[in-house]
């Protein structure tokens, strides 16, 4: 168990038989027959995810780098902080540089902050993700491209066209209106 | 398209072949065949999710009630705000009630305000969750069962107490996380 983690274990529902139903480059999906807290049975639909980190990038001259993306299950493009699944064995902060090179060109020389870390979805799915925030950052040139199926486009806001995009909605998913919001916290302490 | 909507398509990705794998009581899961921007090939695989609601309640005493829960996904229970699926035809505002009222036994009287709203998990799923701020609670006396397989527990706390929780992770999921940064945005304003 990590430290400072409390696994609290009220209302536990025991597993009786699991079915996989399907094992994906990123997602796994398995249902459980679990037994309740009151003797009753039921099934529970559950999503595996590696888990994800994300970064908010912070420039010299105090613009948030963004980028936009296709996101096939919205079927729409959304502007988000760059983001990246973790990989088997690799730490967190490490994947979170390697993927703020690989899609911005930037990267950071001094330690990255810990913002915050939540499951996106304790519902249906296991997916963490982590949140970290890079300032003054040095672009190195390398090309933003991804992974070989990712296509990209860097957008470079002010706070204040940040919270605009979030209005507009296309800032709209969870990491990157987390991101937003505690920017603005930071600019009020 | 909803008003002040902008679907952006940019880099999107055409489907050329959906196989669909699993179609559950909460989840659906497909694999999507795309051709890519370059015309290159690819696979999506896509969580579909009806959308949620979730529901910051602060009493006239200025507690903020959550839940506890198990979450099966996790192995563990969290604490969080009060939520629920979205129900076909069914506005997100009038869900976000009922969740509160079936969850918490507290009900509200006046208009709750729109907080925020975001995809989950955009890599994978399409789940959209809607947020409201409930002030002024009454309580109505309704039992806190939620639904026939759900076991939950009410957990009122301050605010000063929700950002331990949170530091502690049991608080730790996107809603809540936000809920409660959102909260202490609203305290320096």
């Amino acid at each position: 168990m990590k430290k400072g983690m409390i696994l609290m274990k009220k209302f536990e529902e025991k597993t009786t038989h699991t079915e996989k139903i399907y094992d994906g480059k990123v997602v796994k999906l398995q249902v459980d027959d679990v037994v309740l807290p009151d003797g009753e049975t039921s099934k529970r639909e559950l999503i595996k995810h590696p888990g994800a980190v994300g970064v908010i990038p912070i420039t010299k001259e105090n613009k948030i780098v963004f980028v936009e993306q296709y996101r096939k299950p919205l079927e729409q493009s959304l502007v988000e902080i760059p983001a990246g699944k973790l990989e088997e064995g690799e730490a967190p902060k490490v994947t979170a540089k390697r993927e703020l090179e690989e899609e911005t060109g930037y990267t950071v020389r001094e330690p990255m902050a810990f913002v915050a870390s939540f499951y996106t979805s304790p519902g249906f799915a296991d997916e963490m993700m982590h949140l970290y925030l890079a300032k003054n950052l040095e672009l190195v040139g390398y090309p933003a491209t991804g992974d070989d199926d990712e296509f990209i486009e860097l957008v470079e806001l002010t706070l204040e066209e940040a919270k605009q995009y979030v209005k507009n909605k296309r800032i709209h998913d969870a990491k990157t209106n987390y991101a937003v919001l505690y920017l603005e916290t930071l600019e009020r302490m």
